[in-house]
């Protein structure tokens, strides 16, 4: 299969892009290249598609479910609760909901950590986006608990390779308060066995450390590094609260951070310290956090909800600037996968999306990342490929009324 | 004209709406009635417009000109520079660019403040919007501007009058900063004597407060009240650095607050106490401030980030809850008019908007004001009606090719 893009603007040029296979093979001058498909790219410029960088996709049924709410509360009353009662389908249907969303807002690839392994992998298959996908840990030091999620990690590994090569299989041990000692040591152990990625929350909140430092005498941090999770294949959401000395650790350990502001400022959990935390080196993505606590999936949003987070707390209006924010919304999250995405080039991933510059939101124009970060919305993306495939065109997406059909249900099943 | 909206969801009741003239006459059964419009409301909701509190529409050719940059060296080196060379005809063609970004987002009415009365009345009146639009005044001390405001103010108020009653004139005397004691206390008296409101900049940044009590012995809100300025009729914008006492004499005195979070955020201003300033019983509204510092004028996203601001600031997620954000982005700033707009009731004026609870955002639709608040965007916006008439239509608004056109060739006229 390959997509020629005729007369597309690119980094303020006006190119044709070439998409042989899954790669961007030219851009510049096609003349004589014929293709599969033909897009006419006039009036639109391409760009690399979001990377998300913490997700929990199937959680887009629990939409606008429980909102307004303190954390603990949010929690124990509203979202494990209801969690307790989904199957695989929900997740599977749940996931297509996000992913569609996601897709309508330009993300190609989401780091993701949810039950059911196969539901949101069947989602992403089918919806033809990247993930990274794995196995939870949550034991609250259950041994039977520990033993049955230690099984489904092996099994979900061997199972995990009947899929495309679009889906990462990682570990997802949610937090040092809900998995054991022995749990995480396992986590990290298998994931060295295996060369895989693991997925985790850490330092999200102020009762998170002060737990930590009383249960364990060291805080949060310290506590992981003890048992060798801190390595280059963490991914860590929120990192909220880390003194100077944490976030040199990380970036000594080559941790990578999850920044999710949007998640951050709901819950009002605290403020991850981008600046500071870039200041010593720790590799930073941004993701939107699941559903249930943003309340929506777009990543355009977020790079916005970052900077300007960023100049409020530290009140300097020159930090985080648009081409940081524009970056850890897209090559970030690639880079922490070794995926060679969230860029425009020859050779990388054809992971990418046509804007339309006649969106009002992106005229006049004179500066296109400002206007990505700043101003577009999910309205401004025409386009979406993912692996070479087109997955929008003209804003559409084949299959969205099934999809959007089958989650409208959940507000029957999950009425309070 | 009349327009009847069949099998709409409202307040969770499916209903039709009969729109007469420029008001909604009945909610419920319209069985029998003849319309000179229908549309077909199913798996759609209708819910009031967006009521933007304080802008500078024209700015919109401004948008991502200048990013990432120090206060004043934004306003001295970039802005103030560029808007030396603009016309009434650029006014014309921002105003048009800024009311076709409101319509799509669902927003029919602003509270501006900017050079070209006509430039931006002319827009307004053919976009169909509604707009408290008025004479500036900024005379920086100097006697032959004052009296060139002062004479401005005069030939305008009379000019206004040939346009539709959707064009509310005031007056707009920029900040006390830029306006002279003797500008300032003639704009209170010729507020007073022709019962026009008045719309200023209030306690913006920290270096306001300080010059001001330098200057004048006084903070700005105890010095704008010495000059008769602090009344009802006044709507003061940003209002970040006001203590307790300066709350509780502006809600004593009636004075408006407009809350606009994203340009306070992205110029590092500091934050409005939102909690805090209703408890001390002010009434507020949310504006997003011109583009050249939000930098779209998108309300959907303006409420999430006042309401995602006031949870981290406060440290507190109950705080600015979706229904208090709902309101004041959409029925606020209409009372603070006298607009019986921002509401869908009966006998209230026909400004209102269909969203397509079909978007994957509004699903599955578990809370439609969270939804709104929290995960919409504009492209949930589907239709929009100003004064029971159609702006737009299955997201099209009439003309906007020709609008975009225009602007476009405003990155040429101002390139750097």
């Amino acid at each position: 299969m390959s997509i020629l893009i005729r007369q597309v603007q690119h980094e303020e040029q006006t190119v044709d892009v070439f998409i042989n296979g899954n790669l961007i093979e030219t851009i510049g001058d096609c003349a004589g290249k014929t293709a599969d498909i033909v897009i006419d790219g006039s009036d639109k410029a391409i760009l690399p598609t979001f990377h998300n960088a913490h997700h929990h996709a199937a959680m887009a049924y629990m939409r606008s479910y429980a909102d307004d709410i303190e954390l603990f509360s949010w929690l124990s009353d509203h979202i494990w609760p209801l969690e307790t009662t989904i199957t695989e389908e929900d997740v599977y249907n749940g996931a297509r909901l996000a992913c569609l969303e996601m897709i309508k807002s330009g993300t190609t690839f989401f780091n993701d950590m949810y039950w059911y392994f196969h539901g949101t992998a069947r989602a992403v298959e089918e919806m033809g986006m990247r993930a990274a996908l794995g196995a939870v840990f949550i034991d609250m030091g259950d041994g039977d608990r520990r033993a049955a999620n230690r099984k489904m990690a092996q099994v979900l590994l061997d199972e995990s390779r009947q899929y495309s090569n679009r889906i990462h299989f990682q570990l997802g041990p949610h937090a040092l308060y809900t998995v054991s000692q022995e749990a995480l040591v396992w986590c990290s152990e298998f994931a060295n066995e295996h060369g895989l990625m693991i997925h985790t929350h850490l330092s999200e909140t102020e009762k998170e450390v002060a737990d930590c430092l009383a249960l364990h005498g060291m805080r949060p941090p310290a506590y992981l590094d003890s048992l060798g999770l801190l390595s280059p294949n963490l991914t860590a959401a929120h990192c909220v609260w880390l003194n100077q000395s944490e976030m040199d650790l990380l970036a000594a350990r080559g941790v990578k951070a999850l920044h999710c502001p949007s998640s951050n400022m709901k819950l009002a959990s605290g403020k991850f310290r981008f600046t500071d935390a870039q200041a010593a080196g720790i590799q930073i993505a941004i993701g939107t956090d699941g559903a249930a606590s943003n309340n929506n999936l777009d990543m355009s949003e977020e790079i916005k909800m970052a900077a300007l987070l960023e100049k409020h707390f530290t009140g300097d209006p020159t930090a985080l600037p648009a081409d940081t924010a524009w970056r850890a919304g897209t090559r970030a999250a690639a880079q922490m996968f070794g995926l060679n995405s969230g860029i425009i080039a020859e050779g990388a991933l054809a992971d990418c999306m046509l804007v339309d510059l006649n969106n009002a939101r992106l005229v006049p124009g004179h500066n296109l990342i400002a206007d990505m970060v700043y101003s577009a919305d999910s309205s401004c993306v025409d386009t979406v490929i993912c692996d070479g495939k087109i997955l929008m065109q003209n804003r559409y997406v084949e299959g969205e009324e099934e999809i959007i059909a089958k989650a409208r249900e959940y507000k029957k099943k999950f009425k309070r």
